[in-house]
């Protein structure tokens, strides 16, 4: 298959800005790096966003393409890029036509950054216990509460805050949030184990007011649910990603390194463990594409947003993310065994993608939460069981 | 997705003659079981053969669908009836047309079976190295020697036999051998772990004379591997269909067992634990569908035939059985701890499926010898890797 | 270290009696076998029994060593041999002295067996919820029930019930009854599916009166839970004898089988799978023994009764058990695969050691029970933490 | 078990210097840190050490309460703290007394450090292939070469270093070789990824002249293998102390965090995984003490020297090191996940204890590695099979 042009530019700008410089991007320097302006050079930010409102309208399917790509450079890099979409696509689907015409289309101009602001300390994944409330003032929505874990809110355009109501209880919100809204304060960057050129913020909102119509149409944990599909994708995606560099890695050093008088590359154990990582990769890419086919079909109906509100969290979403991060996790693990002691310093980088790798199992929703959400919604109703 | 009318047979099929009728399908009797004549009055005995032999010319992805369905009422019974499979392509591509005229439209006219004698029992998977030779008498080929396991093979139609040339050590054939070719004796029947309903033969070539333009085209060996492409891919649906079995298995029992008071599908490690099988089910399923549509892809091309022997065997078709042979494995280990003491018995059929779903990961190539030619294939030749 | 003697005689029998006989063991034959008593020709029939009643009084640790060697043999002529275990412990401490002088002695004497009967159906591993009761009918007791699997109860001399009060659901009583007594009928045998040497039984209990002093002393559950840190031991011992056979099964193979050319003995993926196994085994060996010293000395303990009601069950042997049941299931599972097409016949053994491995994570407690009470007693106090 | 005094003032120092202080330990602060001055003053410095020579003598099973206590806190200090034991084993039993007499009772007055230079860049594990040379030269020896990984050397009062003879190739010799000796020279001390308050360092030896009698008796490589069989159980003891600490770590966790209405701790599925880990964590236990009680047994007899050349590397110092490395990891990948996303990020300690975990796995010798040692050694002789 001849390589499509966008994923030539994105392999291009991984040659050039990532590859080689892992010390760097795993330092937890000041956010954004700069390389985000080079990677706008490309034409490609926020390359999903739809063409009505001035973006390139890329599908999931490429932008799976996109993500495992900037990931084989840096995993970090790669979400700070890609998580946008989260907060993108509730907007796209449940935000009012002014509303999006608002923010859309100067996201697309400024090759900005959204954010969105779900999860909370003390409610972990039960959302429904999130304590941030919106509460109606005139025209006007009053939001006050503190969010855990948000990614590239420090430098975001707007936030979608996900909100319970504070008149009703059963009632949940999401709402568009521009950054420089007045009480808006980002109170911690958080010191990240992997991902460390992507930045996650604690953020307070004290009394953050925004027009009534900034408010998206739907159950708040719905649209949330929702537009985790995209990311959850793409996270699996991500994992694809680092997985191809360990291997990659690995043959690398397989050729160098010399064991029992021949090239490790030769030796049948080590020839044993690769041919089991390419399996696995071929799997996580598969499953990748399925979802992110399941997604796209969804996308492209007239009623998506409807079609999408009925079905909520995909279960290829689901089971893409579930399944990368324990194959990767595999592949991370394994291969941290072995480079001998060299794999046991600096020296060598695969310490830093056993660390980027470990992310996919963990946000968005750890194994746990997503092991008993497939249950609930697609073993137990037996109609929907693959 | 509307299931398709072909697919409503084999469920009916599978309802009708398989459910509840475990413990005779796990029996060994007497082969071939009379299901059989059953199934072929579904009109869908040896679904893939091309139209131009008379044959539905069904595709593979539409086969896995088959065989998923088939595996899940029995995986004996899938394999015993998609297993011509691999003797059918080698004959549809690289047979002469005399030859497919020959035996193909009356193999579909029979609702007949075909069989492959590959393996041997000293070389086990080695193929270079089986001993059965074929030598040219004029006209004639005569075959001698001894295979190890070859299934269908007492009810066949006609065989197709890989043998070494006596002349040239480095020249293999495939060379279609009629079933009553004298010379030809089934020696024994395997009693086999599993797929029990499906019968696996010993057989003996001594001197077994054909006309010489019945040797396929081609070296022996790589027409072989050509063949295993579908049959691997639908070795890796069978393990599909068990693991479904195994799942529902489980959630019947987890409505009709109580657990500290609550049914035992409410308790959140058994909930957590089938959450686990069905995502892998979905990435078994994704990735025997994305092996059939690679495959498909390549047998819908006008050169298919040169296609198929420039690629041999293909990455997917490995990979899916691979990955189905090793999740499928831990579901049904895991499963087969789930039903307390009754599980350790016959009144149970968990143990059947455990055995049954074996099978995925030791027929045409077990784990190691696969992994190595994943590696040897797609790993060291950069340009193929995932 | 030197063989000692009864190690010696263990190893004959298995020599003799088992190795090569794996067929027929296999073939859930008519119970008991003959070849038990060929055992309780070598003097160690319930070689367990304190010597103050006739017995041999071999130590726990001792008996690691015997079960192991038996069920290198055959895992279910071991189980069958020690499980009376189990209930002679109980017998031994918790019984009068009356009691123990009537049915210890004339159990050494007849090389008799002896049965407890604990679980049922709908219990399944709740044991609180068992539904066999016993009621006071002035110096009798009457038990009436059903009991799910008590394996030895067709062929032993007196069986221990677990029952609940009839008086009082919140009291359990552990009752000896003679096999002989009125109203025991077996109503089947189970067709298990491994460990067919053995013969386990669904029991009926109506009506069967027996003195009142036929009740041990102390709460039933509790009595059930120490008897079973003997059994629970052993069974782990059993999965050790079965890794060992496993291993040498595949090291006879690995000599003759030929791959590229060489031994597969040689092969690197082979030695580095054999030595994981050995390693396992090792493991394996000293949680057993460390188990069986724990015990042994708790057992020498003047007061051994008091001790073991206050501790109940002690965690090394529900790890021991749970370990040898995990790394014997793998070492199993790995080596299933290994002996390619022949592995999957009844030609090879591996099939019979698979099934048998797999008992010893069901018995006596899956390891959903045992993880939770290992959890329960043993991690929420932060004092009793290993 | 009363907790011995020596165990007491472990866990006072462990209490006292380490927990709480993991920022520090793991921020790879110049070497040595000051708390090892004040480990030195509990009087346990060098621990093992013989009496003859002023040492406290104690056992290797009681050093692995030790160790195992010490990594509780930190594995780098426990590390740091008895690598020294490699060296000084090899000192004790293969150097002349005059050697001993002038070595030893200095470390044990200093309260010094000793180290071992083995590994190489080239080699690996392959020591046989170590390029470092000693040549004889009138009375003295000369070393030249460069050695990759040694621990503690920064700091010792004397190495041990493995050299090929100059002379013979195939004759290897262990040197002492005094700290300040010429033409030592520290390269660099390596930026590890786990045990970051321990150094290892790169060490270049140029011209190093010591006296002929420096030469320890006896075959450098089996020398080298023999002194590993204490480090490597207290390598394994070390996974049993980090184990602990994450087993601990999480309880702390599902005591505050609160789940669906309840403490975390209650909650099924955590209940199960901590269960699974303390069953993992007392075979752990039970293995290093078998190893370590098994080293004693060699060291208690008055020919253990010859005893340990006949023997070399014992399996259960081999087997120790493979399990606790593999369950450790087990534990600390599916500890990893436990935290929500607050275990992502360094505000929890899990993740400085996957990283420390890691290195059970890879120091003196890879698992791949030691499989292949048991394997020949003692899988391939049917004798010494476990």
């Amino acid at each position: 298959m001849r390589e499509p042009e966008y994923l030539r530019d994105v392999n291009g700008f991984v040659r050039r800005e990532l590859l080689g410089r892992e010390a760097q991007l795993d330092s937890l320097a000041e956010a954004p790096l700069p390389l985000y302006d080079r990677f706008a050079e490309t034409g490609l930010m926020n390359w999903w966003l739809p063409k009505e409102h001035g973006g390139l309208g890329l599908s999931l399917e490429e932008s799976v393409r996109i993500v495992a790509a900037l990931a084989y450079g840096d995993a970090g890099v790669a979400f700070t890029l890609f998580i946008p979409v989260l907060t993108t696509s509730m907007v796209a689907w449940y935000g009012s036509e002014t509303l999006k015409e608002q923010f859309l289309p100067r996201l697309v101009a400024g090759n900005g950054f959204a954010a969105t602001l779900g999860s909370e300390h003390e409610a972990g994944s039960e959302l429904a216990r999130i304590g941030t409330t919106v509460r109606r003032d005139g025209d006007w929505l009053v939001l006050d509460g503190a969010k855990a874990f948000s990614t590239d809110t420090g430098f975001a355009q707007f936030l979608v805050v996900i909100a319970r109501s504070a008149d009703d209880p059963d009632q949940y919100l999401a709402v568009l949030v521009p950054r420089e809204t007045s009480g808006v304060t980002v109170e911690k960057r958080w010191d990240v184990i992997g991902l460390r050129s992507s930045a996650t913020y604690q953020v307070a909102l004290r009394g953050c007011r925004v027009p009534a119509g900034n408010a998206l149409h739907g159950h708040g944990l719905r649209l949330l649910e929702i537009g985790l599909n995209a990311s959850r994708i793409l996270i699996a995606a991500t994992g694809l990603g680092i997985a191809r560099r360990i291997r990659d890695l690995c043959m690398d050093y397989g050729k160098t390194k010399s064991v029992k008088g021949a090239p490790l590359a030769s030796n049948a154990i080590f020839a044993g463990r690769l041919g089991q990582f390419e399996m696995q990769i071929d799997v996580m890419a598969n499953q990748c594409l399925a979802a992110a086919r399941e997604y796209d079909e969804v996308a492209a109906r007239p009623d998506a947003a409807e079609e999408f509100m009925r079905q909520g969290a995909l279960k290829s979403a689901l089971t893409a993310k579930m399944f990368c991060g324990q194959a990767g996790w595999q592949i991370a693990a394994a291969a941290s065994e072995m480079f001998g002691g060299v794999g046991y310093t600096h020296e060598s980088i695969i310490g830093k993608l056993v660390r980027d790798m470990r992310y996919v199992s963990i946000v968005e929703g750890g194994d746990d939460v997503l092991r008993d959400l497939v249950y609930s919604r697609y073993v137990v109703p037996v109609s929907k069981r693959s």
